[in-house]
């Protein structure tokens, strides 16, 4: 097993824990060192659940932050080792995590190892799955398992903000739109009805939508309604007779996901609808008085985030989350990922003078 | 290998040659009972190429006649050994290829065998691989073997066509049509390019295109422009940056397949079109002297055929060229193919009296 030290800085400890791959379902190897690690700090009670690991301080401080990273990545592509690379004068580190989100989860790890003092309690929690489907989410498993773990009053998750605060996240929403027809030989085309020309007004009204842009709780949170799949046809000589278009529509948080669904068969009334999958948003929490806190020890300006992030899990549980991590999201999964040195270190200060302020 | 027996009735030819399977591909068995029954005719010069048979006569007409059907099917679907059912108080006989187009091949078979003297030099030909690509049919590599054999004054093609004639066949295009656009996560879709959204306009000139009916030597052809396929997408959160509708375009013989092309460049303007598939039609042939006594003789009304046959390869020749066969062709491929037994007779009878016919 590699031995992980927690008393090197956050920028070598991003560099370790990239060096030890761990593609989702692939995680035992950081676990067990991010496990091993953890043991060497008193002041910390650690808990394993597979390989999601929690970190938490009791220290009986009146309130409690619950403060989380995922430990996996999605598949290298030639980007590992990292290495440290320069771009526009300024230094990097470049590969496979070092935005999403291991320079995150790597300021957690030192912070939860030195902060023995801290002003508010606090469960560091690092998990498993994030990249994969969301039935194998390492965080949604703990909930499920130790749902008393999640009992805080705010939460920050470490995904990549580019070192801003980004407040909740979008919801998601996914459908299947059908239409159908009547198979024909395409010599005797009249005989049939084509599936395929049907939907010519489902992708009409998609291009000439205008998604909306939503104020919520302060932030702008950008929609968006778009065919992501199409598929339709049966032979080169054959009338189709069906035709798919999967649509996918990011919603804002201040819509419920039964509005989410309404809207879409608004939109693409007269079509058959089958929803797939739907997740609802996570408002930003911004007004939680620990949030406003946090933002201003921070010094950052509070963005909404349009993807969708595990910050609406511990939304669903009532608790105000919000994400706060180095790296571009832009460059998540991008082959070219890399993390600027000076993210890292200032999102660790960010933290550090937060959670050590009297 | 079973024997076949050419001084049966036709109706009776047709079911032995339904129940020796021959899908494409494996048509020897059949090939070869054919081969063995037409040993017993010294009227009769036998020529093999493959699995295709040549059967013709040397009398020193002044006029020849080529008269051809395939022996391959599209696969077979729990539809064989073929049954004799009645549909509508009239006797059928049921099963895979009874329509497309083994009655049509048994009538030719039997009057091959019987007509030791008729009014033209006869060239009989049956062949394999009708019913895939284009590049294995039967027809065209005797073509390419023996160009020879195609010498004729005119050709019949005993393609199922409801025992009417039907002359020469629409000419057919198949092409891909293509958008491009740029990925980008679809939280942020504002920052790629929907290609799925940008083939609204393909599916909508299609939807909205009112195909062309045009006048060819007399017949009405009833022209067709599809899409027979589309597909596209990358994943459900990605904003797609490709998709490809594939279209199929039947077009009247009067049109060249250059003009047939520059029309769907018209139709679909301004999309990158790429050209995966054309093929001529056939214009019906029937000023021909040979068709019109033909048509006189079976007291058929001459039909367009809307799909491409062999018909347009004796054309390409120069050779005028129309289909004749029992068979609804809207059965033709079908799970319940069956064909009348009052049209295999008739068929019979109409080649026979115009083979003749002093």
């Amino acid at each position: 097993m590699p031995a992980l030290d927690l008393q090197q800085s956050s920028v070598d400890i991003t560099r370790a824990i990239c060096d030890i791959p761990s593609v989702s379902g692939e995680e035992t190897p950081l676990a067990d060192a991010i496990f091993a690690a953890l043991g060497e700090y008193p002041h910390l009670e650690v808990i394993r659940d597979g390989d999601t690991i929690v970190a938490r301080t009791n220290l009986g401080r009146a309130q409690r932050v619950a403060i989380a990273g995922h430990i996996d990545t999605v598949p290298i592509n030639a980007n590992l080792p990292t290495r440290f690379v320069d771009v526009d004068g300024e230094p990097h580190l470049w590969g496979r995590g070092t935005v999403d989100m291991k320079a995150g989860t790597a300021v957690q790890l030192k912070l939860a190892a030195e902060l023995t003092d801290p002003r508010v309690d606090i469960t560091w929690m690092w998990y498993d799955h994030e990249e994969v489907a969301a039935d194998l989410n390492g965080l949604a498993r703990l909930a499920r398992h130790r749902p008393d773990l999640f009992a805080a009053d705010f939460a920050i998750l470490g995904e990549p903000s580019d070192g801003q605060v980004e407040g909740g996240c979008n919801g998601t929403l996914r459908a299947i739109v059908r239409t159908t027809g009547m198979r024909a030989h395409s010599a005797r085309a009249w005989m049939g009805e084509n599936a395929i020309h049907r939907a010519a007004p489902i992708l009409a009204r998609l291009a000439d939508h205008r998604p909306r842009e939503i104020v919520v709780d302060g932030l702008a949170y950008r929609e968006g309604l778009n065919a992501v799949r199409i598929e339709g046809g049966v032979a080169g000589n054959v009338i189709p007779d069906r035709c798919e278009v999967e649509v996918n529509y990011r919603f804002a948080p201040s819509r419920t996901p039964e509005e989410a669904v309404a809207y879409v068969r608004d939109v693409l009334d007269g079509f058959e609808i089958e929803v797939v999958d739907l997740s609802a948003g996570a408002r930003p929490g911004l007004d939680a008085p620990l949030a406003q806190e946090f933002v201003a020890a921070v010094g950052a300006e509070p963005r909404p985030k349009y993807g969708w992030t595990d910050v609406a899990r511990f939304s669903a549980l009532g608790v105000p989350a919000v994400n706060y991590g180095p790296g571009d999201p832009s460059l998540a999964h991008h082959d070219e990922e890399r993390v600027p040195l000076a993210q890292i270190t200032a999102v660790e200060q960010g933290l550090r003078s937060w959670l050590s302020a009297p």
